[in-house]
């Protein structure tokens, strides 16, 4: 049961997944491997580029899927050598506009020692001062991408190679990023100091790998090393192997809990935890705080399983697949017709009638956002007959829009941002919501005594509004950075 | 959860979902949306022909999803009108060489009389005889299809309409069919004096709908009826409503029972059950059949969900998803490399290693064909560290070849045709493996008593060897029907 | 220089060519070469069938130009074999709505005795009639074309092979047809009785050809051996070579004048003739019959070239390049935008300004059909400066309607129809207009004595109105023939 | 009669036209349809930058013909604006790698005052030089086009706006340029100081036209107000007009003779002259020079047309078409089968054969190159049973390469770099065969007293290996520059 939630347009979005390796014949195939198992973190579009030392650097970039895309022969076979690295991204449809095929990473720069292509999980939140700056001295840029400022940034730096270049440029930027990047020789990794975005290394044969999750190295059949430390850079050669820096100013660990809750793969490691086990862990959590009578425990699929899981061994109450979900809706209708717009949801998910009906059922979710498809479930529910619609959520209450990396609305759009628990329950028209505590997530994920709140454990912006680096850009453009309540 | 399992190669196949509306305006977007939500029964190409009284009849085939060719406005609005059918058909890849669009139904001929298209599920079991004969009498055949029989049948009789031109056609018919029809003012649809296959009638606005499951009435909001009966013709147009004929010899119904073990939706409702009920209890009798001392009930994703669901249920065993299913995997790869063939099962499943090591796993499935992939999912679950692993299968051995509209390989080819139950244990290597009994399947699906051995309430065939019709074709061919063992 | 014209629209048009080969490997290479060079006479989509002992027959069919198509290894791959096939055939849009790709030929259909291919050049003048009956005994029709029929003839004929099945159905088939046809060993060619459309026999090799025009031959390296007969029947395998049949009642010959005008490639040999020295020899009677005093004597390109060349010639007036065609405009803008599509003639032509000013011009086209372009090109040769403007044309007013394979506008559009060569001359505003006499054409085809009243030696039907053979569909439906003016 | 040539490998090919315009809605349509005019000076690929005051710049590029591209309307309203510049590029195939979409121009850069947008025709000679100079202070290049050179340095000036920069960019680059540049509100256009490249000013309703040639005025029915001088640089606005500067210091014009031979359409007026009567002079200057008693005047179509057409004025030998070009090869066949590569030459043309037997034949082309098509052609008319074969150019030997945006084949391939006059026709094995003189073609050409040897008039380093900028890169790449012989 993969991440993904039939509501997608209704969920955070992860923005970017990357993946790299060196070391092996044909790595292009390698990454096209692991960008595929990374498909849940971005969904739009694609790029690998390898580097073999008789054609040097090749790239392909394409919208859709990986499946779709690499798979092909023909496109593989332009992409030859031992050393590859790849890229997806996330639709970050209608507020920025369309993207453009230029805006699809990794970007690649011909510097005079030679090129550097470069990928990027994260977000830059000193972007648009960067660019400013560049223009002014006389850079062109190809992309509307924040990542594209480290091209730049490198290709300004007085050093004499590209690793070097590559710290002058991060020293430059602030944010969330992991970074995948290649020189004709050598693979190279980075994560932000506060190491808000996933990172591994692996290896596979004689060769080493470069992933944002444990899942995609399970695909290839590498085996999992270590997680890049926060503020690690790692330089990594066939000959030598890994090499690791520390370029930045030491800071403690932030890392984004909702990896945990829902952009993960359910079968990937993070920080040492099994992403299964802690969702699950969170349902037994809920289940504690919040306990109610019930006749059913139900998902919302696919995202809620685990947790549903959790919250009826934790409460006795039987689990049940109340909702179903068409298999066949991984992409997106591209150009549906008026009629079928409107029927949405009933596309995606259809209910279990004969056993919702009559009974009072538990529906567990992994976020509420918008609310727009909360409703539309309780609904579904409702109409199939149950008795009571009881809501657990997942997660705390999503008041913060994230900089770092995920596609939030607006703060006005989310409906925690200006409704209490109650007022939600109330708006949703249910007979109960219930929201996990934060502390509870924190003891979920393996703190036992929740929330530091001098020094949280993670990034938690999108509960507390606390943002552990300041969103220059968007204070520049007027948001208001505020304590949680 | 939908029925589509990871390895669709090693599972049966139905080979078609048929559709139908009248009395509603753009039928065709209905149809598209029926069809979508019955491509679990056939996902290699799709049909849809439509009827408007100014330009006549219009229509349109193509290879893919639903999703992707009938929900551009551009196409639908090329297929306009208030009466509509469709179909889908599943790949039968390779020992019948390659579809060709012409073979897509539904097929279409003009009498003298006027048109008509017809759409099947479903299999002529005297389609070979049928088409010698009409070809020698003048017939030209466009498909390879066993269908297009119907059509030339209907064309050569002396009836001056078209219902008894196909009362007919399907008199000189043999095997297993469903059929949806539609001439410029009438919906069709018909079922086999046995009712292998099935086909419901639902009211959707002041309109009628056909379809081959119920599911497909949810996605488009239509109310459920009731069945069409085997042996039924329905007739219906928007002024007269639904008139029922009954053009066949009375026979007792022989519904085929691997509709609720495999093919059909969970969300569908078959003789008045749940399906996904049906398979909890298939679960439940497996688990008083054949208990064994675990710590874990694992489905096999997604089809032996209910089924492990219920196991747990009934064994008081925790239920965990120890395999993660790539949700990005429902079309396969169309042109592989070499590399990612080899690699087959890791690009669709994940094993959930922290879960499963140390564990002693019950892995439940919905059945097994050759057994090959039971074997790799077994292989994945002991290098995760399992340290049992016990099959659990939710039909009985499958032994026999299909006739009647579903794709099986050749008898040989079945694990169980010359393996016994310990045979097959061993043969996998594992550490028990258990099958549903047929007495208990029938009790799953509510025969209290259990299978009538003198007069089978179904067509049990792949489990039994019991044809219910003599399959003529094969026979021909050298096909030996035996009773069962 | 080819026969194209950069008005198609205001063209008549040739509507097929066919293409058959015997005893070569590869053979479908050689039709999609011969085909190539037949693209003339049809433009809109073409076929190709093979047969190969292994693999059966097989077949493509496809829109668009026979270049795109057939020249993908990866597609001419599955058309493997020494004996094949082909046709292309021309745009008939708007009149009889969209082609569908099931009316491109050629039509295949499977006997008892096996399969036979046919290609058909021409028209069937009773078609309505016989596929009426043919449906009302239970043919099943897949196309609109008229070509259908012949196989549906055949698949009911009585006979034992499929050659004397052939000749039954021709015998049924009223109307103009080159037929080229094939079994799983035979490569079939028929001309009507009258012979109006062309077929022509060349050798390759060890191998045998069949193509309308000889320059189809040219293509492939083959040599001319001579015309097919009218009413002959030839039957060609690579063991016994051709065996020729007449199986129909012996008829004058009524070979196609326009064909010599027109339709054909200059570089192609008709009857004997070189078509480019017929055109130019028009030209030479054309000076003779209506000579006029001026500056320059100046082809509408490309069809007018060789006529204008004689009429130099013959005047001595000077010849000289006062149009210019570009050369990209071999297909017209599929979706223009409305700006484009009022800007016609620009796109195609542009007048040679510093070659015409001042000039006394005399303009050499084909025909006149609509009248319309003749328009334009007027208007733009006065723009450009030009001091008179003389319109000669290179055939008869055509006033009638061709029944025999090519698309003609209805009668009324035919300005011909309807007004005098003065009305015409005054209606476009030239300085004078003039035809070439129906006697003047036939001189220039080589009949010395010109055309013989009484038993004409063309069909020139469409500046006669002596229709060789009834029309009678066209009749059935209201069409009036009567004797030319 | 188009200047393309059915040997399209073995000729000169000039590598770019360039449009704009300004001052009329739906400025890109207009574009477009210059683009279609200028289509034989670029074949491979072509894009379009538009700007609107409310959307922006919106730009398209892409491979293959103007007509099928920038035809649709779904493309074309992404492009809107009054204001709006375009490029053709012609595929130079093999030597250079494949083109990426990225290497289409016009190139786009944003500037601190806003963005620019340029096309250009012509070749930069220093431009690896400012490359390598531009990389190592930190530029990104994006493509492998010398002309991205002129953005990078625009970006870098420290001029305040974009005429300012693009006069500091343009005085730093050497070589051959006709550019076409816009800003938000400029249409801008300049050439090079020698003015080897042609660049023209038309007037369209209110607005202002700039095109590499007249006859892409023609289709939009501008009209021709003057060529952009040497060395000038005009800024066009609707406000103000046209502003005209004079940036470079001033030299002689050196325009390229070679558009007049074979590069510009024969609808084009170059300095005031008729190129259709400027090539029909060559052929009277031919005839004049290296006259022969033969029977036929035969071109090689089309390019060889004007001239053959005045060599038979001149000589009194009659003109005739003995070679017949296919019109469906405007574009060459993607992937063509073994077989079809193989009969290259008759694809294209056909010989007329009737009209080619036992003549003493003269044919008139324009150049040789390498030679090869030249053999394959006197083949041909062997074959057809000429008697004798007399080969007349209508220019000079080919004998060096162009470093002005012309591809040429390295010096040693062409045939006149190691030949003479003499043994060039013993291998082509020809009964004669006699090139114009430099001075006959400079007489042709206007030039009453031939070429000024001391300070010649056009650019003709093709046939003098007299460069008039010295060809920097090539230089330091070893290629020596000597004197003509």
């Amino acid at each position: 049961m993969p991440p993904a939630h039939p509501f997608d347009e209704d969920k955070l979005k992860e923005e970017c997944g990357v993946f790299g390796v060196v070391g092996v014949s044909d790595a292009a195939n390698f990454v096209a491997l692991g960008l595929h198992a990374l498909q849940h973190r971005g969904q739009e579009a694609g790029g690998i580029v390898s580097h073999h030392p008789e054609s040097g650097f090749a790239s392909a970039r394409r919208f859709g899927y990986v499946r779709d895309n690499f798979t092909k022969a023909s496109l593989m076979e332009t992409l030859p050598g031992s050393l590859s690295i790849g890229h997806v991204r996330y639709s970050t449809a209608g507020s920025k506009g369309q993207t453009q095929i230029r805006d699809v990473q990794p970007f690649f720069g011909e510097f005079s020692m030679g090129g550097a292509a470069i990928a990027h999980n994260g977000n830059i939140t000193n972007a648009d001062e960067l660019r400013r700056e560049l223009i002014e001295r006389g850079s062109i840029f190809q992309s509307s991408s924040d990542s594209e400022c480290i091209i730049h940034l490198m290709a300004r730096s007085l050093q004499r190679n590209i690793p070097e270049r590559m710290k002058d440029a991060l020293r430059r930027v602030e944010g969330a990023f992991s970074v995948v990047a290649m020189t004709r020789t050598k693979l190279i990794g980075v994560r932000d100091p506060l190491g808000v975005r996933p990172l591994v290394l692996g290896k596979v044969g004689d060769g080493w790998v470069l992933s944002s999750e444990t899942c995609a190295l399970d695909i290839i059949g590498a085996d999992y090393e270590r997680e890049i430390e926060p503020g690690e850079m790692v330089v990594i050669t066939q000959e030598n192997g890994v090499e690791s820096f520390h370029p930045f100013e030491r800071k403690k660990s932030r890392f984004c809990i909702f990896e945990h809750v829902y952009f993960s793969r359910p079968d990937s490691i993070l920080g040492g935890q099994s992403v299964y086990e802690t969702r699950r862990q969170i349902g037994v959590e809920l289940a504690r705080e919040s306990a109610v009578e019930a006749d059913l425990v139900c998902p919302v699929p696919d995202s809620g399983t685990p947790a549903a899981i959790g919250f009826s061994h934790e409460s006795g109450i039987p689990y049940g697949m109340g909702i179903i979900r068409n298999q066949y809706m991984g992409r997106t209708f591209i150009e549906p017709t008026e009629q079928i717009r409107n029927m949405g949801v009933r596309l995606k998910l259809n209910v279990n009638r004969a056993l919702i009906r009559d009974k009072r059922v538990i529906l567990v979710d992994d976020s509420v956002v918008r609310g727009t498809t909360s409703m539309k479930i309780k609904d579904m529910i409702l109409d199939a007959g149950a008795k009571e619609v009881h809501f657990r959520i997942a997660s705390p209450p999503t008041a913060w829009p994230c900089f770092y990396g995920v596609d939030t609305p607006e703060r006005e759009k989310l409906l925690a941002s200006h409704m209490s628990e109650d007022e939600m329950r109330d708006h949703l028209g249910v007979d109960s919501l219930r929201f996990i505590s934060l502390n509870g997530l924190y003891r979920a994920v393996g703190e036992k005594d929740g929330r530091n709140a001098k020094s949280p454990q993670y990034c938690d912006a999108c509960f507390s509004g606390e943002y552990p680096v300041a969103p220059r850009d968007m204070i520049a453009n007027g948001f208001e950075v505020q304590a949680a309540e």
